[in-house]
């Protein structure tokens, strides 16, 4: 039995929800909904039977509807879920998941006083490559985490309405989240970020964020490269990983390189300083094909059915949105490093 | 007529400079020099009819040596090279060019007063590469210099005595120093680094170099990678430069790309707030493929006949081991922003 | 006012065709015809207002239906073509045109005579990349074409009915047939295959294709390849071209490169015979990235509206067929030269 | 013990043979010898004690040479090297061994019958990547060999006495001799090849080699390729190899892939017909990173030593030079197929 949804938004984003629920067998997508009706009649095209609807309230009364996918833009977010979780919807939010964190908590505890699914669309989060990742790094395989190393940068949009670590450092920050133990989350966030087109946000942007646990975290986001970079490079003290988004053929090439550091300390010659290495093979595990949205309306699905938490909780979403304010106070703070200690 | 030379160090980096300084007409190796005179044998080999010299004054006293080129351990430059000069020898030192600044600034003073050549190997100034970066920024073409972003990691040697920054860092910045005119350098640095292997320093670091000109540098250096990473991702206002030294076939990319502001600040539709971008051609620049350090020898015998200073002269090393100076304090004090201001 | 169109055959890549006429403006998409009608539905969706239909004589019935685009089997391509064309419809047909070369003159004839357009579905001859490539070539900036030599290979789909050849081979051919002019194409072919799993035909071919104009073509087609590959390189007397089709950011390299044949003759020195070589920069065109089968649609109409032959008329199909033949003939005896004088 | 050596022929390729000489704990340069006995002493340097020597008879006449390394052009190969086993010496050889298959037959009588090392340098076999394909092959993991595929192209140096296939192809069929099991040689060769710059003799060359088992090799060699490309491809029923000889990182990749035959004869529905696959992982060894030159001078001493045949010995020599005779008789006719049977 399928679940009736709607997705509200036919922006840039919805078209690919729209797609996705379509192809899914556990739904069944009721409307699509837009302020602007004609807009979403666009995305919806002249060959299908799926309905435009400019009311949102009109699809909060509809019984057939189970849940919401909302597409809109952040400032919109949290209107557009509380109602819809105050109606018994279950609600998928795009990233990120509020605009602030007080909104964000406020979303995450009506859905739990209604027994309601709140899930955010860190879409990165359902890849095959990060799912393998989060498989490598909590089965112990590679080992402690040294560090991460996340460089997303394109010639990309410059947003009218929020910078460049807002655009794009969601992404990261919610796979950080998904792949990195609880006890081994960022610590802290410093932002050092240039506006150097006049665009009136930051448009270049670096974010360092201590791990819990010893390592680091690092992601450089960007606007303004010639070309487009999705790499993440993951030391452990076991293996490391090189993630590269942007292959056709190998998206993930496992290490079994490392540090012998007890060969590191002879102190008499320059030449025999060399650390002893580590220089075993490289292996590149096969991965599914399935596209991520595909996975993740099955997850959210899923979760509704069974009634637990999906992977990218309301709280996930909470914990990305509270990085982000952090980054924003450090890039007005010359990257002074801001605690995330307390935060959820 | 060629100049005499000796190469004091026979341990790394010595055999370099040890076969460019033999493949050179511009130059006569006189000696090889190192307190351990074996490893001095062992390098120049069982076929030379080079010397092998212990004696660091022998050297001095030599009026055949008109210069020495320095590659022993960072602690001893100033000693060696003081003494060198104040024989009245040209002299070429290893980066750093010394272990702290008063000792730079010496230098660079004893030089001016005697009328001696002080040059740093920065090789990789030297490159082709470098040296078309250098004239695509000075020349204009590039326009305003945006962001210059470096990634320098591979699984490198843990240095017994330097952390990463001292290790690697070097290279950024006296490449930055070599290709920004003297208006736009480094204003301030802030160093962010970790140990995740107990060293006992830094293993990974990330360097934030606001620029005068409103721009930002930014490296990253680890020697904890699983693979090696040579790039540099330079944002001009004209055009775009992408830098890969691990290729053997495109080092230098230049992108005829960039963005429309005017068109960006549509709030209206998400959709619509895709800024205009220049989407032209690639170039791939023919570049000459001869070795940096024989254009960096031939630089140092010019600069000594021609009596001027050579692109990479005291003053560069001087400027390298300052900012390195300030990241060290960064990096003891959680990445705060240390100035360089009134640095020369 | 758009087109009526129905696509026959809810195979392979059927799905493709139906969503570029879906997309397209020019066309109506009328009905998806499958004798297995359930297939033809499940393509559809179960979100479509497309109708399903078994009955090809219905369609032809149809005044609504202005063209057909035949997607099935080769086998089945003449007889369903050869009827539609006869009820008046314009015709598009899936590569191989047809399984033999009198069923392929036979179409092209009967279009003629119908005064119709009949269109060969040569996808890659659409896209942004040969289009640029057709315009170097047919410019005058490559030169004389010295050799083109293509490599298609990957872990492909053993067709139970046809070999490599015919399968992945009719891509290169209809490229050749496209961008090369017309008194310069392939004169005769050479075929060399394997079956080195039993699979009953051949699984790994090399074509010889020798061009009119004294260069040659070659073309390495492949089932069990462990990696993807389609690249073409170009030689021409004034630049050359690679082409690397999997490349997601660089298509054509456009290389100002070529040697220089009167230094090359010194006999003296083996050392001294080195060629002189232009080695020029390398430019990467900006390509649009609109979809092969968007344009491939496009020109299917306006060719119908303009009353004129399509870039890959019926003709190109009928060489592409000729020169198939060819090859089979070859790969019997041994690899010897088959001749293709005399065919259109 | 080392063993006395001189270098013939100081040319494009004697410096590499010089130079790992003299590396070598095995071996001490004598001398190199040159008609012309200036370029002996441009190669040998102003800082060396290695003699120079004109006379090829004074060298033959010294009992302190053991073995003679020729790298001459072709034509004296034959002189050159019988003169030197009638004298005692071991020899080493460039490729080709000699200029005609009866001088090579000699070769190997001669040594045969004097009890003398006789060596071809094909240096590729000595490269840390060959002997681990050699090894992956005859062990057995790679299964059946269903092709091998080289590509060996770049923009070169048209040489002044041979053509294209002399030039290149030595080293693809050394490496086939290297890898392949002595049952699984190529059986025959036929060979296209074009002369588009009037050079005299074919500058672009594609050799067909079916193997004895029922496989088959292919090369492509050119000098007029825009980009260099060293890539050999080979599949086997169990497991396949891409060996890319350019990459700095990842030379080989051993791919865990293969076709399942059982499902591929499904003939009901075109997309039914994909044959199942296996897309397992992807394993790139950790090769050792010696010079292949230096594994080829220790295989050169310990074969003497050890009065065993080397890797490479005579017998490979000549192989490669039958087969590179039977690929000019079949340029000289059309490809057509020339049987390598009957020899050695």
């Amino acid at each position: 039995m399928s679940l009736g949804v709607v997705v509200v938004g036919a922006g840039y984003w919805g078209p690919n929800l729209i797609r996705n629920f379509m192809k899914s067998d556990d739904w069944h997508l009721r409307a699509v909904c837009d302020a602007n009706v004609e807009r979403a009649e666009g995305v919806i095209g002249k060959y299908s039977t799926v309905r435009a609807v400019q009311s949102f309230e009109e699809i909060l009364d509809d019984d057939a509807v189970d849940a919401v996918a909302i597409a809109t833009p952040a400032g919109t977010h949290f209107d557009l879920a509380r109602s819809a979780l105050e109606a018994g919807k279950h609600v998928l939010i795009e990233k990120p998941i509020a605009a602030t964190v007080a909104e964000a908590e406020k979303l995450v505890d009506i859905a739990d006083a209604n027994g309601l699914t709140l899930m955010c669309d860190h879409t990165f989060c359902y890849t095959p490559a990060v799912q393998k990742i989060r498989e490598l790094i909590q089965s112990g395989e590679l080992g402690d985490i040294q560090y991460i190393d996340s460089v997303r940068i394109n010639l990309g949009l410059i947003q009218p309405d929020i910078d460049v670590i807002w655009d794009l450092a969601p992404h990261d920050l919610s796979i950080l989240d998904a792949i990195l133990p609880a006890d081994n989350r960022p610590s802290a966030v410093s932002a050092f970020g240039v506006d150097p087109v006049g665009a009136g946000r930051a448009c270049v942007a670096y974010l360092n964020l201590p791990l819990a646990g010893g390592g680091i975290a690092h992601t450089h986001v960007n606007w303004l490269s010639p070309v487009k970079i999705r790499t993440m490079v993951i030391g452990g003290s076991r293996k490391m990983i090189v993630w590269d988004d942007m292959s056709t053929t190998q998206r993930i090439s496992l290490y079994d390189k490392g540090v012998d550091l007890s060969a590191a300390m002879d102190r008499e010659q320059r030449s025999a300083t060399l650390i002893s290495y580590r220089l075993g093979e490289m292996v590149a595990p096969a991965l599914t094909e399935r596209e991520a949205l595909g996975n993740m309306v099955t997850e959210f699905a899923e979760s509704i059915r069974d009634k637990r938490a999906p992977l990218t909780d309301g709280r996930a979403g909470l914990r990305v949105v509270q990085t982000l304010h952090a980054a924003s106070r450090s890039l007005e703070t010359n990257g002074s490093l801001i605690s995330l200690e307390g935060t959820s």
